[in-house]
């Protein structure tokens, strides 16, 4: 009999052409079918992701649901996709959900985190997935700024929407804070357009410089235009953090943390 | 009028079959070799390195130094060196150095961590440079037997020396902890043997697992035989954090950190 999972998958973004199955391409979600078809005495199993993320972004966070027909432990899969799929890839968590549940449209809110490394010099050991941002930028600007982000709004400046819906997005957490010489921008909302965190952080980056104040936030925001905002920011600095369903409020992964760090919640 | 310069230097040590020059090798040396020439008229710039790492070690603060002909300011060469070395390798920080300077031979300490992600399952956006061990570790136990490595003693169970000479080094730090599912190893020596580290680490591994008494470390040590100690542990676990000089007793870079992660020293 068939059971109804969730995983929470991590991925190095790097070598992949993005989360969503495409033809030709290495995809995440193209990696996960292939070792699930594996267990599933070479069925197609078909998996549903909450968040399509682009080419180059990573993921601590990453939700996907499907149904297998599995006959042993839930640990035991775990155990056996990550044993499967390539280094890059992993299965962090496994829970058994409603039928009822989808990973995109049962989320509540999806959290990402940009990473900019903010110094002169560059740093090969975080280059995979940090932005190197070598002028100083003044983070209680770009905070200030992204806090007027906050609430119910049209952000057709910041993107469009993935299937001809809505541009009105609600944003329920939005901070930028320095840690030395990290600069980190944390956004979370109920979902996000197609590349809006990374104009939003490319936006950000311009009031980081001091070529713009942080009131023009409102105005690329009232724009409505998609040429209002700032350029989009490379994708490797991108991480999709947590997907939050009604369900479980506890989804948030722990962070990711290095060599020469202690974790602390930020 | 050449300049005797010391360079602090970074690395994701992944593609590089280790620092030391090679023939028909990719190595650190030789890419920051070629870069140093590419900025002398290209006449060949030879540089000593502190720590000959291993192919696959990463490391945040190895030291070279070498003479070259500059006439622009320093800040200015190690922009050039950023912008010619290749994206796994970059220049941390410059330094001149009076002429009997030795990278090497001058240095006081090398300081090691070796990392370890102490949890069921792997992470894709750390595996570079942790090792993943699914089996619960009891860093006590590794911390209690690492510390009896304290002090002078003959290591000649973890390692050959690389040019014949002696096997007694000075071990002046040796702690091993944990920070909920990271365990590390952080060693400082006055100079280490080959692949003494990861030897050691080899051993604790064994030690963290149970599998042998803490004191079990003391009888490794009194053998004094290569086949004693435990196996070498893998080099993608390991970075060469900082390298010690009489001139300077504040080398110590700062460690690295990461997506997630608020930095704090241990």
């Amino acid at each position: 009999m068939s059971v109804h999972y969730k995983l929470t998958v991590e991925y190095d973004g790097t070598a992949f052409a993005g989360f969503q199955v495409q033809a030709n391409a290495r995809t995440v979600q193209g990696e996960l079918e292939a070792a699930l078809q594996r267990l599933n005495r070479n069925q197609p199993v078909r998996l549903r992701g909450a968040g399509r993320t682009d080419a180059g972004v990573h993921a601590i966070g990453q939700v996907v649901d499907f149904w297998l027909d599995w006959r042993h432990e839930d640990a035991r899969l775990v155990q056996a996709l990550n044993a499967i799929l390539p280094h890059d890839v992993a299965v962090r968590d496994i829970a058994r959900v409603p039928e009822s549940f989808h990973s995109r449209y049962s989320a509540r809110s999806r959290s990402y985190r940009y990473t900019i490394w903010n110094r002169a010099v560059r740093r090969p050991l975080v280059a995979r997935w940090s932005l190197h941002e070598p002028r100083r930028l003044d983070a209680e600007a770009m905070h200030t700024a992204v806090q007027m982000l906050l609430g119910t709004h049209d952000f057709a400046s910041f993107g469009r929407p993935t299937q001809g819906e809505s541009t009105v997005r609600h944003m329920m957490r939005a901070q930028v804070w320095r840690d030395g010489d990290w600069v980190y921008v944390d956004l979370e909302a109920n979902a996000f357009l197609y590349r809006m965190v990374r104009r939003i952080v490319g936006t950000l980056l311009i009031i980081g410089r001091g070529e713009a104040p942080p009131v023009w936030m409102q105005d690329v925001l009232a724009a409505r235009r998609p040429d209002a905002a700032g350029a989009t920011a490379p994708p490797h600095g991108l991480c999709l953090m947590a997907v939050r369903y009604a369900e479980d409020e506890t989804e948030e992964q722990g962070p990711l943390t290095s060599v020469g760090a202690q974790e602390s919640e930020s």
